[in-house]
C-alpha cells in the first residue's frame, strides 16, 4: 500500500477484553512528533478516554500515539474510569516508548463497566512486539465491535512541495448500539503543517462527512474523530492554493468513511442523501434534513421503497426551518414530486418505482431563495434494525 | 350514557370516501351557539380545514358544528384545496341548518388528493337524516383511520352551580401514517363560559396531554383539536374554584385520550412515562422527554424488554437540557438505575425484569435542583411499526 502515510507504525493485540482471540487493542505510532487535533461528541455524558483526549489537546497540539480498544468503552465509569485511562496511557507510553501525554486514547465496547485493568500491561506487551508488523486494515479491524466490514480510506495528493498521504480509518454502525459507544474515525497524514491550521482543516471536513449523517439520531457518550500531521513527508502545506488541495483530500477520506458507516448502519438497506438548499442559513438547511433523515416514517418509507412525499414534506414542516409552503420544490431521483404546495401530477409512483429501488437515493429540497444548504447522508429504518436493537440482550 | 354534554346532537354517513358502506364522515352539532376554541398543527404545511378553522376561531370565538372526515385529509392541495373546505361548510351547514360559518371542518386520511366533491351532497343528506339517532361513539367510530380502536372519554364535574359534562373523543395513531394526516380531537361541554377562558383552558389541557406524547416524533398537517362549550347545563363557571374543578376534569379527559392514542401507536406494545425533573425550565425538561421518548434505540429497548439505562442516559445527554451528569438520577419502576455518573451496583437486569415485561413503563429522571419538569407519554418501535409504515403501499 504506497497509499500509507510515511512515519507511522501500527500494532494490534488480542487483549481479552470481550472475546479471547479477537484483536481488540489497536496502536497508531508515528515516528516523530505529530501535530494533533481531536473533535468529540457533544454529549453532555462524556468518557473518560474524551475527557483525557480534549485535555490533552487543550495543553498540547502535538502527540505520538493514538490508542484504541474496543469491547469496553470506559463511559459513565466516574473518578474511577477517568484515573484507569491515565495508567492505560502510562502503560501504552512505556511499550511504545513515548511520553505518557503523547499518547491519545480511545475506547468504543459497552459503557458503565470500568477496564478490565489487569488485562493492559500483558497487551501492551504483544502491541510492542508486534509494532510495525500490523498494516493499518489490522488496526480499522481491531477497532469494531458491531460493524460488518472494516472502514479505511486511503489517498495522496500533490502539492508544490511534493507528495502527502491521507488515510483515514473508522468504526461505528449504530450511533450507539445496544450500551456500545459507538463513532470513532482516525486521519493520519504525513504533511507538515501549523497546529491551528489542522484543527481547522479537521473541524471543516468533520462538520462535512462525519457531522452530517444520521443512523438513528443518536449521538453517542465516546464519538470521536483523530487527525495526526507528523511531516515525515517533508512536504510543507501552507500557501492557500496548498491547503485547499489538502482540505479536499482530506475531505474526500472524511465522506467516504462516513458514506461507509451509513452503508453499514445496522439493519440498513438504503443510503438516503439528502439535500436542503434555499434556505435562509446553513443550520436551517440542517435542521430540515435532520427532521427528514431522521423521520421514522421517512426512513420506513425508504425500506419499503415507498416514493412517500408527503412524509419528507410533513418532517420538513415539522422542522423548524423558516419556509414559505408554496416555494417548496422537491426532487427524487432527479424526478420532480412536489411544487407549490401540490404533488406533481404524473403517476409518482410508477416514475419513482425503479429509483426507489436502488441502494442509494437522492432527495433533494430546494425551500426558497435563501443560501443555506446541507447535505445529510441517511439510512432506512428496517425490520432487521428493530431486531437487532431490540433483541441484543435477551 | 349520562355523562354526554346537554344539548349536542350526533350524526354520521358513510359518503364513500375511502370505502363503500362505511361511516366516514360525522357531525357533532349544538342546539345552541357555543363558545369555541381549537389547537392546531405547528407543522409548516397545513391542511385546508386547519387554515378554514384557524381563520373562523380568529374571526368569532362561537360555533354551532364541528363536521369530520375520514379517508381525505384535504391536505397539500393548494387553492383548489381550500376553496373545496369552504363549499363543504355551505353543504353542511345547509344540512344542519345553520351558518357556513359556525360550521368547523377536520379531515384526515390521504394527504395530496383534492376532496371528492360530487359525494359531499349525498352524504349531508344523510347526515340530516340521522341527526339525533347517532351517538358520540358513532363519531369517534367514524373519525378512524389506522386506529385500531375507537377512543372516547366522558366526565362530570359538580361546581358550585350543579353538574357539568365534559365528553372528548379522539382519533391518532402513528403521527402520519402512509400519507395520513393525522391527529384529531374534539371535547365538549355543556358548561357556561367565557371565550378567553375556555381557550385558556383548552391551551393548558392540549399541552399536557395530546402535545405531551410521542408515537414516532412527526407531527401532521392536520393536527386539529376543537373544544365547544354550549351552557346548556345551565351551570356557569367562573369563579377561581369553579374554574380549576372544570379544568381537571377537563385535563383529566384529554390526558385519557392521550395515553389511549399511544396505547393504540402503530404496532406498539408500550407505553412509556418518561418523566423529567430537576431541570433549569420546563421546556428543557420537555426537550429531554422528547430526546428520550423519540430515540429509536430507547423505543426497540423498550420493545425487547430491555432495561437500557445506557440508551437513556446517552439520549439525555444529547438533548440540549444543560444538567451536571453527576446530578443525573434515574429510576425505572421505581428501582435507582444510575446516579453520580455510574450504574448502580446491583443486578439491574435482573432487579428490573419484571418492570419491562408490562406494558407501561416508568422511567423517571430527576436531572439538578431546578423547578423544570414534564412528562411525556411513549411508544416502543416494533418490527410490527416498519412493517405497517414499510409495506403499506407495496
Amino acid at each position: 500500500m504506497t497509499m500509507v502515510p510515511k512515519g507511522y507504525r501500527f500494532a494490534v493485540a488480542a487483549a481479552g477484553f470481550k472475546k479471547a482471540d479477537r484483536n481488540d487493542l489497536g496502536l497508531i505510532l508515528s515516528i516523530g512528533p505529530a501535530v494533533a487535533a481531536g473533535v468529540f461528541t457533544t454529549n453532555r455524558f462524556q468518557a473518560a478516554p474524551v475527557l483525557v483526549c480534549k485535555a490533552q489537546l487543550a495543553e498540547s497540539p502535538v502527540a505520538r500515539a493514538i490508542v484504541v480498544n474496543s469491547g469496553q468503552a470506559n463511559a459513565c465509569t466516574g473518578e474511577e474510569g477517568l484515573a484507569n485511562c491515565r495508567v492505560t496511557q502510562e502503560i501504552i507510553a512505556r511499550a511504545a516508548r513515548v511520553q505518557p501525554e503523547e499518547v491519545l486514547p480511545a475506547s468504543t465496547g459497552v459503557i458503565g463497566a470500568q477496564l478490565k485493568m489487569d488485562l493492559w500491561e500483558p497487551a501492551a506487551l504483544k502491541l510492542a512486539g508486534c509494532l510495525g508488523r500490523a498494516t493499518p486494515m489490522d488496526v480499522a479491524k481491531a477497532m469494531m465491535t458491531t460493524d460488518s466490514f472494516p472502514k479505511l480510506v486511503a489517498k495522496s495528493v500533490q502539492l508544490s512541495g511534493g507528495e502527502v498521504r491521507v488515510l483515514g480509518m473508522c468504526k461505528g454502525a449504530g450511533m450507539i448500539c445496544p450500551t456500545m459507544a459507538t463513532m470513532l474515525g482516525f486521519v493520519i497524514c504525513d504533511v507538515d503543517i501549523e497546529p491551528k491550521t489542522w484543527r481547522e482543516m479537521l473541524t471543516f471536513c468533520a462538520d462535512r462527512s462525519f457531522n452530517a449523517l444520521t443512523v438513528d439520531g443518536d449521538t453517542s457518550t465516546n464519538d470521536t474523530v483523530i487527525a495526526l500531521a507528523n511531516g515525515a513527508s517533508r512536504v510543507r502545506a501552507d500557501s492557500k492554493a496548498d491547503l485547499e488541495l489538502l482540505r479536499q483530500c482530506m475531505l474526500e477520506v472524511c465522506q467516504e468513511l462516513s458514506y461507509r458507516i451509513v452503508q453499514d448502519a445496522e439493519g440498513g438497506t438504503k443510503v438516503a442523501h439528502i439535500t436542503v438548499s434555499g434556505a435562509k442559513s446553513h443550520p436551517q438547511a440542517e435542521a430540515a434534513a435532520r427532521a427528514i433523515g431522521n423521520s421514522p416514517l421517512v426512513k420506513t418509507a425508504l425500506f419499503g421503497c415507498d416514493p412517500n412525499w408527503g412524509r419528507i414534506v410533513a418532517a420538513l414542516g415539522r422542522s423548524g426551518a423558516e419556509f414559505e409552503p408554496d416555494d417548496v420544490v422537491l426532487k427524487i431521483g432527479g424526478i420532480l414530486v412536489f411544487e407549490k404546495g401540490q404533488p406533481a401530477p404524473e403517476d409518482l409512483d410508477a416514475l419513482l418505482a425503479p429509483v426507489m429501488r436502488h441502494q442509494d437515493v437522492k432527495i433533494e429540497l430546494t425551500i426558497g431563495p435563501g443560501r443555506g444548504t446541507f447535505t445529510l447522508l441517511a439510512s432506512d429504518l428496517t425490520k432487521r434494525y428493530v431486531e437487532i436493537n431490540a433483541d441484543y440482550r435477551t
